[in-house]
């Protein structure tokens, strides 16, 4: 009746313990998977069946990856997170000062010293680690910005006696280092915290690592975003796409037209306030997390039109409005007024070059049943190609939201329907009906593109899926090296029809660090066997 | 993209307020669902879409219900839970003094007063109520018992001015009728606590509500078991279904044998010491629920191997011992010299009148493989027919457990096999093909059946499955009157290997209240849209 199909990636990670070990320098691989040389030795008095092997800890696994067996000590009484010599940043560097101090937590924090066993009597002490020493390479370290699409997170890393050195370009580098370096730390059976002697030289394979969460189907507490943008952090991610408003409610609170979520929101308290946001997009950033926010528009509308008069196309039944509304009304002035302000707004309050305009799933039949509309399409000569009419609107959000220096992302439609797009355009690939011609077509069209499709993480199943999802190969498409390098990355997506506060860790994680991985790491990292002992004690750490 | 497949179980139980409406006394319904005949006043301010319809909170739907528009108020610092006159259980009665201590919580222990508007200038003040009196009707109240099989959960409540009434014949009643009580007392939005007049005269459609919990494929902390205990009595459950121990790990903590968790659970701390499960017994029985373990022999016994030398049957290839093992060695004395030591133990652990004894999916291959257990065959004249030494087994296990005056519960492969079961046995039909002829077969052969095979919750899908769990009718398999009455209730299992603390609560709720309305509910009870309504403000009550 139990179904005995092995563990969930679960509990083995709870009994991680590592052992003292011949303190003997060996190259074991550069890259993972390699053979490893050394014999093993035997567990002492707990059976405790966990190869310590650094990288077995490591998530996403490292570009380029040297460990030894040697391991150091560090004592946490002592232990210190520095600036190193010639880094460019220096006590000043707010961010960096509140990553030191967040991964000394995630090393000692948790201690268990005192719980388990003793020390066995004779047993040797390891040499001391007794510094992490970050050292930031460029004039311009990024303390004070904010991460964006061409920020380096490349940096290298040398775990060596007596101290560990992180170099990096900028921040963002040194940001992803740290959680390198906090992974490879772990705390023995006696109390002791180890590390092994390591050289890691890393950096992303796609650019833009992105996680969907969508707060308008059910309003998501901030408490929860922030615990997001953390588990985010662990895995390296690096953009939050806050799908923030939809049909369901509109909890964004405008400081131009604050009756949008008065009357759009599911109450007064399920709201973000500008405070709110503004916490949010702090916090990404003290994490090197971009975000993204979305506002799709003109289809998936219905909770703005509640606090914006005339904002959406009245339905009709033959003469009669229906009292129904459909997408936003493209045929009225007062609309790009209104999106006018609205874009203004939100271009200031979000920093990021980039916002989210959605475009997608237009249900064109009450545009088609409104007399105006259809005199209005008349008038463009537009025939009754419906397409035609939302790529109008669309083209003229585009020019808009263009006027404010933004850049803009869209979903697959807006592409498909031919509008015009600027040549640093976004296009979002969603539909996972063959959505690798989809690429092929979007980055044939010159077009950068993210993968969304195979990584809805909001469809859910028995079992292990997260094989699925690290089995992708995002470029695995038809196409030429430039296409190839026109695909910037992709978002794991929760949709929130069936997530709210109650379960979205869960259902989100470590799911979702497959995609992590796949997104970080070399092409070649697919083994899945490695992949699920990594990933169990990957769990267990961020647990 | 978004997929607007209407709103999860969520946050529309957020929004509920109640309105002021004139002082009418009207029977609406003896039978939920019957027409409502009064107007609905219009709301107020807010755009509260939710109908103030007492029964529109109420899960599972009590069996007999009559309810009024006139509302009465409870005043937090007057309003009491006490024994009425004529009840055999008093102030000594501890279950009931910990109920009525529970429920005042749950009804004022989250007001939202202060939080919302005020109460409008002029509006009239409802009449008050000033108590619940409990009354018990038996002799032999039960506060200090153990709920069993035969316990009554019948009561009848009566919320009328000056005093609400609620008798049960049992305290196990009463706790049901709290329970109820507590869904119809709600908050409005002045922070006024309000109940409608009603009449409820409720009963159990089956005697046993049980769900499942695996605490050996992952370890459930105390903290998880008993949140799940509220969970159940939110939703009349009254069997929990402890599957405390399986292959994977053993945390059961025995008295007599020690080495069974020290070397089975997956650590030291991964255990359940006496002290636990004592509290676990305790807690539940304080909540009218009783605890059925289950340890489930010969097969799906891995973990009992590690500290119980000799248990399992060893496996050969050819004339070699593989040095694996398989199900308990059924050939050996000492085998049953162990289960005898140990089922005593456990008899005497758990009080209920049950004990689960499994005996499902034994694989028979490595029995086949030893030449012992082939010999053993070969004297008793089995033949080649395992089935006949796994029926051996069982049969002598369950005379072990029968000599301690404990009835038991078995998968449905014991009776499958043959085996002779005690007339009060309880067999669990939990293979999903084509389970209702096995409920024919079992009541049939005149046994007593619970039904678990379509309420297999571990298993999950996108979207509402509950529906599907709602949707099946136990008594809907070919049988005579007589044979009805032997299928005595359900469970839902919720199988442990992709569950631990961080997923079981919202995995296993609101899903699991839709078999708990099947069960208590009226076979009638079958309309999903209302179902859906009142199952969205119930989950809201429990979050």
């Amino acid at each position: 009746r139990g179904r005995a199909m092995g563990r969930a990636v679960g509990l083995a990670g709870l009994l991680v313990g590592l052992f003292l070990v011949p303190a003997v320098l060996v190259s074991t691989s550069l890259r993972h998977g390699a053979p490893r040389t050394e014999p093993t030795p035997e567990p002492a008095a707990w059976e405790l069946a966990w190869d310590p092997v650094p990288e077995d800890s490591l998530w996403p696994l490292p570009q380029g990856l040297r460990t030894s067996r040697r391991q150091l000590r560090l004592v946490p009484a002592r232990f210190q997170l520095v600036h190193g010599a010639g880094s460019s940043a220096g006590p000043d560097c707010g961010l960096l000062q509140d990553a030191f101090r967040r991964y000394y937590e995630y090393m000692f924090g948790q201690s268990r010293r005192g719980k388990r066993g003793r020390r066995p009597l004779g047993a040797q002490a390891e040499p001391e680690l007794s510094q992490l020493q970050v050292v930031i390479e460029s004039r311009e370290p990024g303390c004070d910005s904010y991460p964006h699409l061409a920020s380096s997170e490349a940096y290298h890393l040398t775990v060596a006696e007596p101290v560990a050195i992180l170099k990096a370009v900028e921040v963002w580098g040194a940001l992803r280092g740290l959680e390198t370096f906090s992974q490879l730390v772990h705390e023995n059976d006696y109390g002791s915290f180890l590390v092994n002697e390591s050289e890691i030289d890393d950096f992303p394979r796609f650019a833009h690592r992105g996680i969907l969460l969508d707060t308008s189907r059910h309003y998501l507490p901030l408490k929860s975003i922030l615990t997001n943008l953390d588990a985010m952090a662990f895995n390296k991610f690096n953009v939050l796409h806050w799908h923030i408003v939809d049909d369901q409610s509109f909890p964004y609170q405008s400081i131009y037209f604050p009756e949008l979520s008065d009357k759009g929101a599911y109450s007064y308290n399920h709201i973000y306030t500008p405070t709110d946001v503004h916490l949010v997009i702090e916090y990404a950033r003290l994490r090197g997390i971009r975000v993204i926010p979305e506002f799709d528009t003109p289809g998936h509308t219905q909770s703005w039109g509640k606090g914006q008069k005339d904002l959406l196309t009245p339905c009709y039944n033959g003469e009669q409005p229906t009292g129904s509304f459909g997408p936003v009304n493209p045929i009225l002035n007062t609309t790009y007024d209104f999106m006018t302000k609205f874009f203004k707004e939100i271009s200031s309050v979000f920093p990021d070059a980039y916002i989210h305009l959605g475009g997608d799933e237009v249900n064109f039949d009450c545009w088609k049943s409104n007399p105006e509309v259809n005199e209005f399409m008349k008038k463009q000569g537009f025939g009754i190609d419906y397409a035609k009419l939302e790529s109008y609107y669309i083209q003229k959000i585009l020019d808009i939201v263009s006027s404010y220096n933004k850049g803009y992302m869209v979903w697959q439609e807006v592409f498909d329907n031919k509008a015009q797009l600027k040549p640093d355009t976004v296009v979002e690939v969603w539909m996972e009906n063959n959505y690798a011609h989809e690429l092929s077509s979007v980055t044939g069209a010159g077009f950068t593109a993210i993968l969304a499709a195979p990584w809805y993480l909001d469809y859910i199943s028995y079992g292990q899926d997260w094989k699925k999802y690290y089995s992708v190969e995002p470029l695995n498409f038809p196409g030429c090296e430039k296409q190839k390098k026109l695909l910037i990355g992709g978002e794991a997506c929760l949709w929130g029809e069936f997530v709210d506060a109650t379960n979205l860790t869960p259902r989100l994680w470590p799911r979702a660090s497959a995609v992590g991985e796949r997104l970080w790491s070399s092409r070649n990292v697919t083994n899945l066997q490695d992949a699920y002992k990594r990933l169990t004690n990957h769990r267990c750490r961020m647990l």
